[in-house]
Order: structure tokens, then C-alpha cells, then sequence
């Protein structure tokens, strides 16, 4: 019996890493005006859906999917939330 | 007077767009082994400091900076939270 998982998963930048994407985008923001805004970063977002038999092994496969191919743990943070999705048999959406 | 905001921004494609950075990915961890993941889409997760007046005032500059540049409207939607940041004068971190 296995279940259906949605994941969201925050991909970013380790502080101590340089971020030019977020450097461009800050610095285009004050030159539109937005003089207050600071501290721009800019990480990835991923939503997908796994099937496991519990919640424990839904976490322990993103982990290795994070650290296999979403991250690059040398440069990257991850974290996730998990939420059951439940399934409707014979009620397709 | 105003107040200093965290803001975590969330950009993600039009659920109609087709995203072929998560189509690279869902295939890519198939061939390590992940047959049950499924729908991968890869968006932005941006997070920013700024200042306003308000909470309103923050949201209305945040929703401006959003359709401006952190997001393209005509292929992407986004969603964010707002945090308010206490600043102790005078005990800097």
C-alpha cells in the first residue's frame, strides 16, 4: 500500500554563498525606485508529487532526490513540507 | 516611521505553461530510480527585506515589485508572506 505525497521544496543558496542573481535583481529594484528593499536572494521552488509507503520513507527519498539532483549540497540549502494527498479511486479530478 | 518586512516570494509557471526544466528533472530522477515521482515544476523562491509604512503599504509595494520584475505575468503566477522584522536599536546583530 503506498501513498501519495505532495512536496515543496526550497532550494537556497548557503549564506555564506554570493548571489548574483539576487545582486542584479536588488540593484534593479533601486533603480526603479524601491530604495528600502535589501537582502535579495534567489532560490529555487519546487513542487512535485511522490508516492512512499509512509511518511518517514517519502522524506527519507526526497532527501536523497534533494541531494542527488534539486541541490548541489556543496553551495545549496534544501527544505521541504510534505502534505498526504489523498486519492479519490473512481473520482478522477 | 516604518517597519522593516521579511518577505518570502514564491514564483511559480501557469499551471497551462509548459515547464521543461521540470520535465528534464521528473525524467532525470526517473532514470536514478524514482518511478513515483511525478508533476515536477520548478519555479522561483525569492526572499527580500524591505520597508513601508505598514503591512498594506509593504503588500502594494511587494505585489508592484512582483508584476515589475521578479515575476512575468503573461507565464507565471506568484504568492508571497510577509514577516515583521523587530529591529533592537542599538543592539546590532
Amino acid at each position: 500500500m503506498t501513498q501519495k505525497y505532495q512536496a515543496h521544496i526550497y532550494v537556497t543558496l548557503r549564506p555564506s554563498v554570493l548571489d548574483p542573481a539576487g545582486v542584479a535583481a536588488e540593484s534593479g529594484l533601486k533603480q526603479l525606485g524601491y530604495e528600502g528593499v535589501a537582502e535579495v536572494r534567489i532560490g529555487k521552488y519546487i513542487e512535485l508529487k511522490l508516492t512512499a509507503a509512509d511518511e518517514a520513507q517519502a522524506q527519507a527519498q526526497l532527501d536523497r532526490i534533494c541531494d542527488q539532483l534539486l541541490a548541489n549540497p556543496v553551495i545549496e540549502n534544501y527544505r521541504f513540507d510534505l502534505v498526504e494527498v489523498s486519492e479519490h479511486v473512481g473520482i478522477s479530478g
